[in-house]
């Protein structure tokens, strides 16, 4: 075991260089006020004994970690089960480090782990938080603001209270919804029915919205309820199946719930395109690619989301900075990144 | 964005309480030597206003921060490829949350980055850290060694200086590649070949370490070395049948390698096992019940090996417990875990 036991002390560097504890501290945060021969000396005796100053002392004084913390709003299994994290992480990874900055991803069990991570963001470690996959009733974002962390958050925050001024990075999540179901609609398909995504999150409501401006409320026998995942695919088509057994294609929030709804087609001898034609969210590869048949989808670029909410977070303007109050904060609010149909052979 | 700038202040609270500062940094950091009355107006205020201790300057009091940093020595998009890391780090999470520490995460692009990882570790802003998938010439457990943090590693360290003193947890993967070996040589067969993991890692030299126990050095052109990943596991199988064409088994560093392998026998005509048998490691599922045919596997509980690395650093003895020096440091070195041969279609 490694113990902290044989660390070097501030109190050991004073005495090597023949200095004050004071002047140590003033040299190693930043060396201000301290005339050139002691900060030499100081950093001579910092080397030869291999000292690391104490970030914990030394941020009271600087500030900054240049470390950035990320919180996805799910149980780790959901984390590394569902590849649209990766997807995103990969994107906030090359961003931070082309910065030198740390990712600090902190992983939980559930919500009954929000208050600890909430606690770890006000403590001190990082200089800011990036956040996703948010659901309504998740008190986190409450206690996000409360811990006082610079945040953006990835998608659209759903609460209603001071929602303008959060900064946030999304999909056109309505407009590529809409996208795809006039598609379907031009294919002359009539009984259009949509897999959705948890509807406490605002990426599935608003494409659940999106799904609504083409084909409007009227048979809501067609639209089902699931939450992201292959095997909530496969449940929600056997459901809609079994319920109107003439719908002749599916809409699906994303493409882990296509690939579900795919594998029950097959399985109760649909033809896709030609008896059930079915379009995907996210344009997942290598998956959309590999189903049968290849997935016609919505393509969002995860990864640049994931780039452009770091960005956003390490170029805020400092409480400090001209406009960095109140009236950055409104233009900074959301950016809403395009979306692209991408045909494949499934509609 | 949601700024520092609401954050209210100790200042705020002692004003609020109608006392000094010293008392309520007092009454924060557990309240000792403080009147109860006082404790108790100090609470309503912090309450009352949302005051939320800066924990930098509260844990250079408490020296704890209830929060263990875990390190992959791999680049990020490997983390999420290989359902390993998120195995080892599922029994970790669920550990550390019994113990309401928080799991952080730190995520690299790669080695160049190890010395920002350090520099985190040492800040002060964790009581520990578990670190796996090291290589031999990966500065980091030099640099962790620097830092004094109390560190447990996954998989034996392959460093010799002081290897002793450091804490792991590790599987038996010499004796487990052995049992493997000696069960494709029960069966008759006599040209086994070996697909190895990274040399420079010891949990690959352990398992060719185990492989040559049973069948020697004699024949090197049936062993190429591989990289635990299923593309590097298919360009080893076929690597080994242009040099090797009569080959009747296989021994794979690990389930990942295994299922590349399959693919290329298969695509070669071979049928498995009656022509090649083939043995994994791991006992990936549903991964190693999936492929086809089912693999012989050499299973090691990865999960358990992260919740033990967990509950190894929780429970290590502090700097001033008995014992909590030297005499302890070799006491708890290492944990080696059993492995267990798991018979499936495969061999």
């Amino acid at each position: 075991m490694t113990e902290a036991a044989s660390r070097p002390t501030l109190e050991a560097v004073a005495a090597r260089a023949g200095v004050s504890r004071a002047t140590v501290s003033r040299v190693v945060n930043g060396g201000e006020g301290v005339r050139e021969p002691l900060v030499e000396r100081v950093r001579q005796a910092v080397e030869e004994l291999g000292y690391v100053p104490n970030q914990a002392a030394r941020s009271l004084v600087t500030r900054r970690h240049d470390a950035v913390a990320v919180v996805i709003a799910e149980p780790e299994d959901r984390v590394f089960a569902d590849p649209f994290f990766a997807r995103q992480l990969r994107g906030i990874s090359k961003e931070l480090t082309a910065h030198d900055n740390q990712l600090v991803l902190l992983l939980t069990e559930g919500r009954d782990d929000h208050a600890r991570v909430a606690r770890y963001l006000a403590g001190g470690h990082v200089d800011g938080a990036l956040v996703f996959s948010l659901h309504l009733d998740d008190p986190l974002p409450g206690l996000i603001r409360h811990a006082g962390v610079p945040t953006v958050f990835g998608g659209r925050p759903g609460w209603s209270d001071g929602a303008g001024r959060a900064a946030y990075v999304d999909s056109d999540n309505r407009g590529g919804a809409r996208a795809a179901v006039r598609h379907l609609a031009d294919l002359g398909r009539t009984r259009i029915a949509h897999i959705t995504g948890p509807l406490d999150q605002t990426s599935a409501a608003d494409r659940l919205d999106g799904y609504r401006d083409v084909v409007g409320h009227a048979e809501p026998l067609l639209v089902v309820e699931s939450d992201f995942t292959p095997g909530g695919g496969e449940r929600a088509m056997r459901a809609l199946l079994d319920r109107v057994p003439g719908l002749d294609a599916v809409f699906a929030a994303n493409d882990l719930t296509a690939a579900g709804a795919l594998r029950v087609l097959r399985e109760r001898g649909r033809r896709v395109p030609d008896d059930v034609a079915v379009i995907g969210f996210d344009d997942m590869l290598p998956l959309a690619e590999q189903t049968d048949p290849p997935l016609t989808t919505v393509r969002q670029d995860i990864e640049e989301m994931g780039r452009l909410m770091a960005r956003m977070l390490l170029h805020r303007p400092g409480p400090g900075a001209p406009g960095g109050d109140g009236a950055e904060a409104d233009a900074a609010a959301g950016v809403v990144l395009p979306t692209t149909l991408i045909r494949r052979a499934s509609a």
